[in-house]
């Protein structure tokens, strides 16, 4: 066999042709090593996204990427290890819910998650808002922790995929983001290295999802569950829409303190039947459920029992964070010193909460970052008052605004307002 | 107008879009200053190859790419100032003939060579063999050589279309060549930038060229003379075949050689016809004949009366050269230690002789380079005995090889032969 070189792979995409796995193999290594220039691995990336790859091709390319590290061995863990990952949306604290309540009914959670980057947030940022956690676990914490308590989100280690590391900053500065198989490939190369045997995706779509349509979110959850199976995973997909922000509080802090109200069983409807959901099908994955509705009881019984709330406190003690955060998070979570109220405009009923604009209103008030590497502020975002469908009076509060000054509250507060639309009844 | 990121730009051309003169101006200056990362100008060029450019803005990239460093104004120069350009070929010392054929007969020939790149070879390097000739003229010693003898070709000055150098560059690494509005714009920005008001283009197809086909040529061809009368350039485009090399000679001070046999009229006939033909083109597109067979007498009283190699000397000399190698150029030229013959495998009619092929064997040798910044030889390369149609006889030599060894000699005759077809008559 002769070596590939990179400019002969980039021309053969280029004109429509396929590669085989080797090809795949030495691209996504040299991407990892460095020893690919970024302007070749750009060029393939555009005819990748101008001619697509065939389903063997993601697939290769999917492996290849996550032996370009090492890849996680969980299967010694005890009990069945199930990873559980979000395309992502604004407000979206369900892994800090799921985590727990899956671990309370008898699943190991071993999950390694990622920061937040443009409107949407990251489990990672929304965990370091509770003084003295961390998520920069080594292999052997994290798996230890895992071991011991059934329990453990981390940040992903610097060896886990490090061909999609590469890849996915030069997709996000070189217009090559959207594309299915290079998306599905980035996301499942991840979870395979990461280890679990079972993995939930919940794939989002709409107005503050990276998939705008329900039938691109399908075509994206159809590809990544196949190659899933591909690499002797069990993979469950679900479908959910993100038009309006999940729950009603977007923001590190802020979604901390909602998601342990949620464990508590005392969150907002829409996150929680969310959770039970993806925790049902967690179940249903790992192979301990045929249906996730069959769970349902068990769920609820670990909320009301306060058996997860306690998986959440040990999970956050094991990392060195303040377990007082699950009985009263906002005695332990930052405050920001300016909280305003943004008036709704007019009489009427709630028709649009564009969750694109509350997570842009976010990121202007410092909860999220506009390039890689920025610091986010944990204390500030948006706590919405209402929600689509509700019906609200001029001059009532629609949403909450927890900012580092007035200005910069009455700033967050029109890219909100941009995102409304209010009806006459 | 709101500044255009090079981002957007990236994502407008990937989604089918068109670029507006403001924004192609942006990239080129961008390209030409080093503010734009290459990855995204690698990724913007395999989205120009997949989704192309209309005509309107293949014109402004041209005009951008030009107007990134300084235009030659040539206007005040006696005569009218012709410039001429081949898109490449083996064996093409095409330029080292017509342009002291055509200040013979009255035009103003001020003309910026490249080097040769792969299998086609450059003028640049084929005047270097000439001892002392430098082609490094500043831009005040061109035109004062131009006014002086009519005759000037020299090297690209470094502010000259820089934004096309760089795109240039990226492409030859990135598979984004073979695009037909990148290519036009590359050869058009830099014949408008160099000042010449009426552009002759040699635009070659077949085996030895960029252009497989006739039709590919024709359309590229049409694509630069419009190109160029959008910039105000009088421009002519000629179609001529290479399927076999140009004249016998392949190889930088061989080539010199056989283009003084042919300025005093001894050279090949292929080579001499195509000569006369471009040479009477440059006066139609000059303005000073309706057609360019009506030129043909005078272009031959030039080869005959001497007048022609006379130029050619004045500008060897004005250019530091030794004026000698236009009455014995196998004195002054340097030469290779081992000439050896390449003998014919059997009988038969030569029905093909693969420019390419020659073209590899010549860089083998070492008269090319197969990177950017290789030094050439002068002295080594390939003389063809046969040309196609030919009849020879087992052992006679097809070519002979002008080597450093003789197993150099050897290893180019291989390659060689694998583009030689010799048929029972």
């Amino acid at each position: 066999m002769t070596t590939p070189t990179m400019l002969s792979l980039i021309e053969s995409k280029r004109d429509g042709g396929t590669h085989d796995a080797p090809q795949l193999r030495f691209l996504a290594n040299g991407a990892a090593d460095g020893s690919l220039p970024d302007y070749q691995l750009a060029a393939w990336l555009m005819a990748v996204v101008c001619r697509g790859m065939t389903e063997a091709e993601t697939a290769d390319l999917t492996v290849a990427m996550a032996e370009s590290g090492s890849v996680l061995d969980l299967s010694a863990l005890p009990g069945p290890v199930v990873d559980k990952h979000s395309t992502g949306g604004v407000g979206d604290k369900t892994s800090l819910v799921v985590a727990p309540l899956a671990a309370a009914t008898g699943l190991t959670v071993a999950k390694m998650s990622g920061r937040g980057l443009g409107h949407t947030g990251g489990t990672l940022d929304k965990l370091e808002s509770i003084p003295g956690l961390s998520v920069d676990l080594s292999v052997a914490d994290f798996r230890r922790q895992a071991a011991e308590i059934g329990l453990v989100i981390a940040g992903q280690t610097d060896d886990l995929a490090p061909a999609d590391r590469v890849l996915y900053a030069l997709r996000d500065v070189t217009g090559t983001v959207p594309s299915l198989p290079l998306i599905a490939a980035s996301i499942m190369s991840k979870k395979i290295a990461a280890g679990a045997a079972a993995i939930v995706l919940d794939v989002k779509y709409g107005a503050g999802a990276f998939m705008p349509t329900r039938d691109a979110a399908r075509a994206l959850a159809e590809t990544m569950v196949a190659l899933g199976e591909r690499a002797d995973r069990r993979v469950v997909a679900v479908l959910s829409a993100m038009d309006e922000p999940l729950g009603r509080a977007v923001g590190n802090a802020l979604e901390v303190a909602e998601a342990v109200a949620c464990v508590r069983g005392e969150g907002p409807s829409d996150l929680t039947e969310l959770c039970v959901k993806i925790a049902g099908w967690m179940h249903v994955a790992a192979g301990k459920a045929q249906d996730p509705d069959a769970v349902r009881p068990a769920l609820q019984a670990a909320i009301t029992d306060g058996s997860a709330l306690e998986k959440l406190r040990a999970m956050v003690v094991a990392q060195g964070g303040d377990g007082a955060v699950v009985d009263d998070p906002a005695a332990v979570l930052p405050h920001a010193p300016h909280i305003a109220p943004l008036p709704a405009p007019h009489d009427g009923r709630l028709a649009r909460l564009d969750a694109r604009a509350v997570g842009d209103a976010a990121v202007a008030l410092g909860a999220g970052r506009r390039h890689k590497g920025e610091r986010v502020d944990a204390a500030v975002g948006v706590v919405l008052a209402a929600k689509v469908g509700d019906a609200i009076t001029r001059g009532e509060p629609l949403a909450w605004l927890h900012a580092r000054s007035a200005d910069a509250a009455e700033a967050a507060g029109r890219i909100v307002l941009a995102g409304v639309a209010l009806t006459a009844e």
